[in-house]
């Protein structure tokens, strides 16, 4: 598919910076920049090297607009496949609009979100899996997350079930083959290691389905719910784990302030925490539906937090029998769920007081919000749930809601093809069957596709991009 | 002056985008990066042409950390005039954090602010006006700004100076040889000459210190003090005036997003409004002190606009006469300053009413902010004020309250050498004030400067210019 329209963006964050990177993309980007390029050494763009560079000033209505460097990419080595031409300028909004504008008048068009990533995917540059990890290796934000989309990017499982496609698709050609010579009952297929690829698929594509569940949480941080009353020091707590994060972030040049708000990034993965109300017994109608939703939002967490005040429990506003108890509510209600239990305020109690805390309630963790104790124990403890968990090194992960569909669906599929050959199905409805299989194979990498699929994965892109 | 050091720094705003380009110069900048890059090609950067683009991998405890272009600029053509690479990476804020961590740890520094422009100076890439335009630049968010910052990087008046200077010192230089042969009594500097560079220097002075008011406008925005009591539709004027510029802006690629609060940009140039409350007779104390900040508003002012409403005198809740009053004492306390009086609401009054306001009160502009009526022709006349008064095409303008200061001083010194001249001061007390005079000169051009001067400078600028 070759497109004959010029295309433009910003292709840096938008504001101001020390420079600004506009991209043109498309058959004309070339001559279309000479026109208003005048570089230093007088030559045209055209005639140069593809991935050179070149100092000039982009020319409005005879005047400098602007002193820039641009680079040029011949097609068909460039992002899209087609010339590029990329300006860099100096940083001020004012000047990245001036330029855009000029090259908007002079027949480029504005490009819309994705439309870069687009043309490469309709170019051959990139798979559709791969478009898609362009995406998100731009929204990754830590390094579990980042790591997953480079992965995707590098061909990840798409390669996988680009292989098991062709397989597949070679074993379909041959049964189709065998309706053609129905009547003389041949088969070109060999049923055997068709029932075996059939298997691997299987295998194969279970174990994807499976890992969606972790590549989600990876691409959106792990729901961590915090339970207790107020005043135990939840929003302490939260920013004990918060501030020394930012610390560390606000090292490097600014480049991220806009920070999460309630998310913390511990050992490269992203937790989010929920703030819940406490659980403990009450008749008060209104209490107990707050408890009603402290329980729904337990469930939608993987991990729980439960803090309490040891204060209040030696000033005797608590007790021990009331904590234990809110903790067996936990357990018996989620007992699959890991439960971290936090003692808070630790430094306002004596050692005896502290000897008595670890006798009454067991496996617990002190700590001190305020005074930062403990925290870097229960960074510890929460990396450790992920990495004893199914979150490990180069495993291919799915975490794209559109490739967990396909991957469904393919399976039901491929399932449907194994019971039919377990029923001795005749060739030509096996045949539906795997087609339909490499149908939902081809949508993830994108050898199959419509308008409106395209349309919607590229809509979520930045412009510029 | 050599650095020894590599710096770094995020050279594109801060945030999420398509593309970040991270910049490293030094010498070591081109020879650091070949550890961490593996170009697709193997091959290594360093024997890489300079102004060539390469495609690979930056790697990263042996991971591939993000596919990424770099590009090569070799001492001495670069910005810096130092090796320089710059790595366009994808625009995760966590990819261009682990990046530029990775640098860090390999030996590089992050950049102060200006810091790689403050190298360009040092290395005679840029004198220091021309250093400080790169700031203006990006600051700018106007033509007319863009405009001055544009002249004075391409030299602009430092040139003009430069070259006065060069006269100058060799005068002194013929002043002071006349010096070593006082005994002699020659004189080698012809006075008659040097008596025309003195006066033609003083001309120079005078204009270039005459522009700083218009250049400091133009960088700043031009205040205009709306004047008016409570409801007339003051902000309802300002959304007219800026809901207009923002519809154009958004055109282009959300790249203005951070919109200027109540600065409104008419026809290229800056227009900053400052809302004041009215100013009608009273002898309440509290409000005699509001009209006492509406004067000294007025006063910071370069334009008035008064605006009342037309609807409140046809019910009678005000009067030709209170009007008329008010116009009349801003004209006594300000003859010189541009008024503009705007009746608002005029659709809500018929036809008679309208000729008896036109009557009533003259030159005035009839408008509807909320229906738009008038706007255009408000703005035409803002701009009109702007384009008979002193911004015009491509005139010097000084617009660094440094160089004003500089220029001043020179001025100062200039005027006693001929004061001294006139009184036939001795060659050697001449002497000094011309010193004098080529030292401020060279301030702002920078053949003169101190450390803590640079690092005034230096620390206006963003990081990563």
């Amino acid at each position: 598919m070759i497109h004959t329209d010029n295309i433009i963006a910003l292709a840096t964050p938008a504001g101001a910076g020390a420079i600004a990177v506009i991209r043109i993309s498309g058959p004309d980007a070339i001559t279309m920049c000479d026109k208003m390029f005048r570089s230093v050494s007088n030559k045209k763009l055209l005639d140069q090297a593809t991935h050179t560079i070149h100092l000039g000033h982009i020319i409005k209505d005879g005047k400098e607009l602007d002193e820039v460097l641009v680079s040029v990419f011949k097609n068909p080595n460039s992002y899209t496949g087609e010339n590029v031409v990329e300006v860099s300028c100096h940083g001020s909004p004012y000047i990245q609009q001036e330029i855009i504008q000029l090259f908007l008048r002079n027949g480029c068009r504005a490009a819309n979100p994705g439309e870069f990533t687009l043309r490469a995917f309709l170019n051959g540059k990139l798979d559709l899996s791969q478009a898609e990890a362009v995406a998100d290796l731009i929204a990754s934000d830590n390094a579990a997350s980042h790591q997953v989309a480079m992965q995707q990017m590098r061909g990840g499982f798409s390669n996988e079930i680009k292989a098991l496609r062709d397989e597949l698709l070679n074993f379909a050609s041959l049964i189709e083959l065998e309706l053609d010579f129905a009547e003389e009952d041949v088969e070109f297929a060999n049923r055997d290691q068709f029932r075996d690829l059939i298997e691997r698929i299987i295998k194969v594509l279970k174990h994807l389905i499976d890992s969606f569940a972790v590549g989600n949480v990876i691409k959106n941080g792990i729901p961590v719910a915090i339970v207790g009353e107020p005043n135990v020091g939840k929003s302490t707590l939260l920013n004990a784990l918060l501030n020394e994060e930012r610390a560390i972030v606000s090292d490097i040049a600014g480049t991220t302030r806009d920070a999460i708000e309630d998310e913390v990034n511990i050992g490269g993965v992203g937790f989010r925490f929920i703030d819940t109300a406490g659980i403990r017994d009450t008749t008060d109608v209104v209490e107990s539906i707050g408890i009603q939703k402290t329980f729904e939002k337990i469930a939608q967490a993987q991990v729980v937090v439960y803090l309490f005040d040891t204060e209040s429990i030696f000033a005797h506003k608590s007790s021990f029998e009331n904590i234990i108890q809110e903790i067996e509510k936990i357990k018996n209600k989620y007992p699959q769920k890991p439960l971290i239990v936090l003692a808070n305020k630790v430094d306002a109690i004596n050692e005896t007081e502290r000897k008595q805390l670890l006798d009454h309630i067991p496996d617990i963790k002190l700590i001190s919000a305020k005074n930062k104790k403990g925290i870097e124990d229960l960074k510890l403890t929460l990396s450790n749930l992920i990495n004893t968990g199914a979150l490990r090194n180069d495993e291919t992960i799915v975490t794209n809601s559109r490739h967990y569909d396909a991957l469904l669906k393919a399976l039901e599929e491929v399932q449907k093809v194994q019971h039919g050959m377990d029923s001795n199905l005749s060739g030509d409805l096996l045949a539906i069957d795997i087609r339909q299989a490499l149908y939902h194979f081809g949508e993830i990498t994108g050898e199959i596709t419509s308008d409106d699929l395209l349309g919607n994965i590229f809509a979520n892109f930045c412009i510029g991009k």
